[in-house]
């Protein structure tokens, strides 16, 4: 077969694929979003069905041979051709997919799929027992999964390689810990600063439709495009690509705290713009797909939170927000500023400041490796969990609801997703620092209302590149230098001397 | 292979297509219901792929092998078991697969989606010239289907026998050509009669969230299970099984006319009921399916007809409707009886009357059953819908919006598909007599709110038999006598004298 034959099966093959995988998205975007409950015993079904389909094709025995043939193309000797980049990708999927049987995915599919219903029943009512037997179930399947892919220092790493390809678990320990000391010698500055930050006013009655009104407008700005998306109401704010034109992402509102609803529909916005931006040309294909959770969430965090938190954002949207929100009228833009920089211990990770973010992810990252190493046992996770908020954050749960039970993640199997978020910050931190020293400086930018000169930029150097690059090399390119965690402490460290007004 | 071995086999085929039925459901469900506009291209692609694998699987060489197996099993003698059931109908589906080739059936689906998402449009901006290509292609499309899957005397029979098994297009243009003749007798004996019903306060302002909540708290006591479904919002309202717990519908509401959204809520509502009332032991299999499209349509017709427009139901519900719109505190319960079911020529199908509903659907057949043969042209359609208007009803749509473009049905491929809206109706008005005299006039189970009486009557007799009996032989068993055509002229004659004081 020639290589450029083979190339061709295999993107047939790679669409394919995408096309399943889309199915699998909408299916779970309905369960989330619409589905009446008696609905999801027979979604569980349809979606372990797709799974496995996925999964068979993803392992079909041709695939080897073509993948085998492609090498001796005219694209090897330059690897940053698209073929070449698609190649490596798809070998990397495809040995990874021949080493776990296709029960076994299926078997994942199911029971996560039913595990994400017997959660959400469960953080309703405050249940941990009776999500215990799934989480159970959930984690002794990703060990077997683990094992199956195989790994060199232990199994958490062959989970985490899936969505942040490079990082292992104690290289990711080796980063938490330095970090986390960092954190909470920044949480104790804080604390011992002594003074106090009104936040009082953002829990005042903010109608959820003129809250929409008013995020759809700032999303509109950003560039998110409403007609290739949507935007829909979850417990559990998410965003999910079902195809080339069609990136939704839903939000949970609080009337009663404005920042619940606008930060979680920026941050899944950023989410957006990325997979937006995606080259649909390539679209099916490596070339065409999102590079890794970690980058992923360098574009939610930095639009979140470098962004949308920043004095200059809200220079340039306050005014709009006092029109959406007379009650408003009397908090002056610096004090709204600090208000949505404040940083206080809390128990819900989605709504943590930047500050104290990192540290709930250490803990969630703490707990699932030792799960998984077999260090601790699944009927421990409440009292560890509480035990580690109060060792980190200096505060307990008052129960599983804003404790273990607070996130969609370990029902829906995403085990080893949770370090990406604390590297998404990482990388957005640079993203932050590139675009100042190579544009001007962000906050100049965001007063400006300049968004899409930001956007361009973020478009051309991350989301056009798809899989092209590594992650590490992808930001490293963006960035014009090696990334050094310790930046993203820099840049804490000097927002929070600004908000509460010292040099910590 | 032994029979029972054979039968397993096909059972998990038989699982497998339903699986693959239920996502293009769902797929459509989302297209029509809240998909982004930018999303409809690939959409199109994720379905014809679905519809792809679902027709190979249906014309897998086995099920040929496993179907001749199975002839010899035990159940033979008794063709009312439920294997006999399935058998016979696996074999009618193996055989159509065979005759038509994947690649056609794939091209249809792909055109067919693209061609609703034109459809919408066209029908918005009134632009038929826009639309024109589509419903030429689909229509050659659906022409070479019906020559692959042959047919005795005349195309449209093999396209009408997938919704209508056992009627001919010759069979139904006589019952259609007695009907059409009886029903303008009607028209012109209304309008001869010199009795006008005032219907204006129908177009008062009934706010939209009022008639969701009005509508919700009926479907509900018509036994609608809320669990198991929901209802949204579209141009055209539908009914989709998504699974055997998941059944949902669509309205369409208007603020200035009542009739437009409950009348639509409680047609899909009765297809709706059919579809939960399914056997769901027997999901995925034809023993746990709706018989025909006529059958389904009968439900819905009787819950909307001769349920919902009767003196009875609403001497039971119109005190409700007055707490929800006090706006009709004026008009007495007989003459907002009268309205509703007041005769008048009008231009759009769904919100016809009993009366001149039948015309709508004659006017479609012939148009579309030329088409297939060849009498008529594309182009000429629009011209030719207006003059059957003229001749049928007497009167002439203002613009293709009123006329040719107000049906999805051609753009989503459903040719032969009309005739079975006429036969539901005549199925409906003899499940109304028969009701009434197996248990006790409809009217009085009506105004004492014994809808779950009626609801299980037809459960045991219609909806937990599935595809027991042919469709003609269901109804037959259901009503205790042969179906007689003229039997609903008789109940429109009776209901229009009581309406309209006069005898016809």
């Amino acid at each position: 077969m020639r290589p450029e034959d083979a190339y061709k099966e295999l993107l047939k093959w790679s669409r394919k694929l995408a096309l399943l995988e889309s199915i699998v998205e909408i299916l779970e975007w309905d369960q989330r979003c619409y589905i009446p409950q008696k609905g999801n015993t027979y979604r569980a079904e349809q979606i372990g069905y797709v799974a496995r389909l996925r999964h068979e094709m993803m392992r079909k025995p041709e695939v080897g041979e073509w993948l085998a043939a492609a090498e001796g193309g005219a694209w090897c000797s330059d690897p940053l051709l698209d073929e070449s980049v698609n190649l490596r990708e798809w070998k990397r999927w495809h040995e990874r997919a021949t080493k776990v049987p296709s029960g076994l995915v299926e078997h994942i599919a199911r029971v996560t799929s039913e595990a994400q219903t017997v959660w959400a029943k469960a953080r309703e009512n405050n249940d941990w027992k009776s999500f215990e037997p799934c989480m159970a179930e959930v984690f002794a399947l990703k060990r077997e999964e683990a094992e199956a892919i195989g790994y060199k220092e232990e199994p958490y790493d062959a989970l985490l390689d899936q969505f942040e390809p490079g990082v292992t678990a104690s290289l990711f320990a080796s980063i938490a810990g330095r970090i986390k000391e960092d954190l909470q010698k920044l949480v104790d500055s804080v604390r011992d600063c002594g003074k106090q930050i009104d936040d009082s006013f953002l829990c005042r009655r903010f109608p959820i439709p003129i809250q929409e009104k008013f995020g759809t407008m700032v999303l509109k700005r950003l560039g998110y495009d409403f007609n290739a998306g949507r935007v829909d109401i979850t417990v559990h704010p998410f965003t999910v690509l079902v195809g080339p034109s069609d990136v939704r992402i839903t939000v949970r509102y609080d009337e009663h705290d404005f920042r619940v609803g606008f930060f979680s529909m920026v941050h899944e916005g950023g989410h957006a713009l990325y997979d937006q931006g995606l080259d649909a040309e390539h679209w099916g294909t490596p070339r065409g797909m999102p590079v890794s959770l970690g980058v992923h969430e360098s574009q939610s965090r930095f639009w979140e939170n470098m962004v949308a938190r920043s004095k200059g954002f809200w220079k340039f949207f306050y005014p709009r927000l006092l029109q959406h929100f007379p009650i408003l009228a009397d908090v002056s833009l610096d004090n709204f500023w600090r208000a949505v920089n404040k940083v206080a211990p809390s128990f819900i990770r989605v709504e943590a400041d930047e500050v104290t973010y990192g540290l709930h992810i250490v803990l969630r990252f703490e707990i699932e490796r030792d799960l998984l190493n077999g260090r601790i046992l699944i009927r421990d996770v409440p009292d560890i969990w509480n035990q580690k908020m109060k060792e980190y954050l200096g505060i307990k749960p008052p129960d599983n609801k804003f404790g273990v039970l607070q996130d969609v993640h370990w029902s829906a199997g995403l085990i080893g997703y949770f370090p990406t978020y604390l590297l998404g910050n990482i990388y957005a931190a640079h993203l932050m620092e590139a675009i100042s020293y190579q544009i001007a400086p962000l906050d100049d930018l965001l007063e400006r209302g300049q968004f899409f000169t930001i956007l361009d930029w973020l478009r051309t150097r991350i989301h056009l590149l798809g899989c092209t690059y590594r992650p590490k090399e992808l930001i490293s390119q963006a960035i014009g230098q090696e990334i050094d965690p310790s930046l993203f402490v820099g840049y804490l460290k000097r927002k929070i001397a600004e908000v509460y007004g010292v040099v910590s």
